[in-house]
């Protein structure tokens, strides 16, 4: 049998266990985790120096290689989130819905977990810990396939965690690593229906391509952002050039940060040069439509293409529009449907831009930065979701449950 | 452009036009549906003529000629369903959650339609209408994909239902019908990321692992059923006797019914002969493990793929057992995880397989045949759910719905 089908197998029979669990036993194993991981920052350190010295021997990027790496202040942070973990309510057991029916039958939905939760990331080990704590919380065994350039870092983690869980009452098979590097151990997982119950990608774009093209599992669709600002002909001056600024620059590597930037024409007559400045002071490249330019004659022409690209860097593109349809139009079609904003004064605009923007998430007056779990007070994220199904927007532990109807008879039949 | 991208197409730009009508306009397109449909009742069963005469020369079964019939009694339960749907509540625009935040942000989160439902299934033309009708109160726009066998009576219906939508404020593009009876055009929809949002497959496990299997559109999985009953040792008889009769003959063609009988073997020596007995007097065909067969000398023995197989029919596996774990070891192993039955007067022994059982709907003490949108006072059910992602069970009107996240800032940026 293959590395990724035992795992699985194991992971599927420590299900049941798992479910038998109490919040109380399942906040002991947590609080275990984040001590054994404390208790072992030495070796996880030299494990993570593998991986570093041979992703600097293959010569990957200094931003990758630094979000491979961790010290002791990166392991006490990611100590910290399990015990940040420990502190959410508990959802399963929750009673959703709860109701009688004229034949005297009761029914309750209460929140179950999912069962078994695939991974499928990118270099970061801390998402190793954080995915593996947010499951076990919600009462999900996991099955995580890590990027191969920090193989090391994870299997020294998981190893950590195994030791945890033997402490623990939970079944040390709730956590499983799938350790081959070959891409065939991820399409393997993305068909393991009846094993997995579902698979959330986490990482770039085609990382997540492949997962939903090629995954017969439900998958939960997570990342891409092509988010836009769009300042409105009221907008308050200072206050759409402060999130305007903040939406791009505050941390331009991440999903809600902004790409493109949408002005009505009567505020760019008056406003859009110093915005400009201010972003080129941040050192943002402006790609600009034909009018953009006639007021910002150092931006670079705009293309088509540039309005389909997720930069996730210092480069933005400006178009000038004369309407909120124009906009609207603009952002549906070349949207992604994450995080959209409009900065404006007029109270109607922004109600039509807050019903028909479809999106995760749409704001009035405020950046698209705030899409984010922590943000919300969700205490924790697994992801942003995109897709419409299931969890929308950032998600937090429910969006890693299930529900069940459990039904109460004294011997009732249909008639 | 092929018929079936032109169609979703349309179904996608109508989709924010729909988006944009109240409850009243819905329910008024609703009505002109049903009354359409009533008034246009002979061109109907003259269209629905067409499809049955060819399918009696194609030679398709007398069971299948039936679903596929219309008649005015038919018909009019068809508007009834419609004029039912007009009476309940609008799931749109609920706020499922409002909070504001430390920093001042108030977040909602609102109900808002899917966007684009594809609906693929099979003979019965009442799914047409049914389908079309609680996609449109949910704010959807529906590309409908019905099997060919039906094609005469699915356009007629459609051409009906578009006359009353254009009578309405609603946009005529909001149901499509693909008219292609070319096996590619499912395989078309399923691919069509972007234009449709989700597909549902209503039909036989054939039609639905093509969807599960080929899609990449996100999917909600129904159907399949092998369902169970467990008589636990303490039983009372005569409630077991009638729960297992219901579950198994009062619809044996329908996903809820039961296919495996599971006896504990203290009940089974006091009361299996007799239960037998009334099995057979309703035309069941028995398949029995050895012991069963021991006390059951008629029944035939029965296979491993007896025990995986949904007969949907006048057959029933009987298996005795010596604990519950064994029970819940054969439910875990065949079951689909849609509807399990314990019938017991052991509370302890209700609690562990209400807890433990992996379905949908678990039940302790009623028949199996309660898994059913109307049986569960949703009023209109668009089918069952056996996924564990979104929606689980039977589905109401908000499982035709996602969420979005609507934030009203007043310049707050991220620090």
């Amino acid at each position: 049998m293959s590395e990724v089908k035992s795992k699985a197998e194991k992971a599927r029979a420590a299900a049941t266990a798992l479910n038998r669990m109490t919040t109380e036993q399942k906040n002991e194993a947590l609080q275990l985790m984040a001590d054994h991981l404390r208790k072992h920052q030495a070796d996880l350190i030299a494990a993570n120096q593998e991986d570093l010295e041979r992703g600097k021997a293959q010569g990957i990027s200094p931003s990758l290689l630094d979000r491979l790496a961790l010290n002791p202040q990166r392991i006490e942070s990611i100590a910290e989130g399990l015990e940040q973990i420990i502190s959410l309510p508990d959802p399963i057991g929750d009673v959703l819905d709860d109701f009688e029916r004229p034949n005297g039958l009761k029914i309750s939905k209460i929140r179950v977990p999912l069962g078994v939760i695939g991974i499928v990331y990118e270099a970061r080990p801390n998402v190793t810990v954080d995915a593996a704590g947010l499951c076990l919380k919600a009462g999900n065994t996991v099955v995580l396939r890590g990027g191969s350039s920090a193989l090391s870092s994870n299997r020294k983690i998981v190893e950590v965690l195994h030791e945890a869980l033997e402490a623990s009452s939970l079944p040390a098979d709730a956590i499983q690593l799938i350790e081959s590097a070959d891409r065939s151990s991820v399409d393997e997982m993305l068909k393991l229906n009846g094993l997995l119950d579902v698979i959330i990608p986490r990482g770039g774009q085609a990382l997540i391509r492949n997962v939903v093209e090629n995954a017969t599992v439900p998958v939960i669709e997570t990342g891409a952002g092509i988010c836009h600002t769009y300042i409105d002909e009221t907008a308050d001056g200072a206050m759409a050039e402060a999130i305007a600024v903040n939406a791009k620059v505050q941390r331009p590597s991440v999903c809600n940060s902004m790409e493109t930037l949408l002005v009505d024409s009567r505020f760019a007559a008056g406003h859009l040069g110093s915005l400009a400045d201010r972003l080129r002071q941040e050192k943002v490249e402006i790609r600009g439509c034909e009018r953009t330019r006639e007021l910002v004659p150092w931006a670079v022409p705009v293309t088509e293409q540039d309005y389909a690209t997720e930069y996730n860097d210092y480069i933005l593109n400006v178009k000038i529009v004369d309407t909120l349809d124009e906009a609207l139009d603009h952002i549906s079609r070349y949207g992604t449907k994450h995080s959209e904003c409009i900065v404006t004064e007029n109270a109607g605009h922004a109600k039509r831009f807050l019903q028909e923007v479809d999106a995760a998430a749409v704001y009035h007056n405020a950046s698209t930065r705030f899409t984010d779990g922590f943000e919300f007070g969700f205490g924790a994220e697994i992801g942003i979701s995109t897709q419409k199904l299931h969890a929308r927007g950032p998600m937090g532990l429910p969006a890693l449950t299930s529900t069940k109807y459990v039904i109460h008879g004294s011997g009732q039949i249909r008639g």
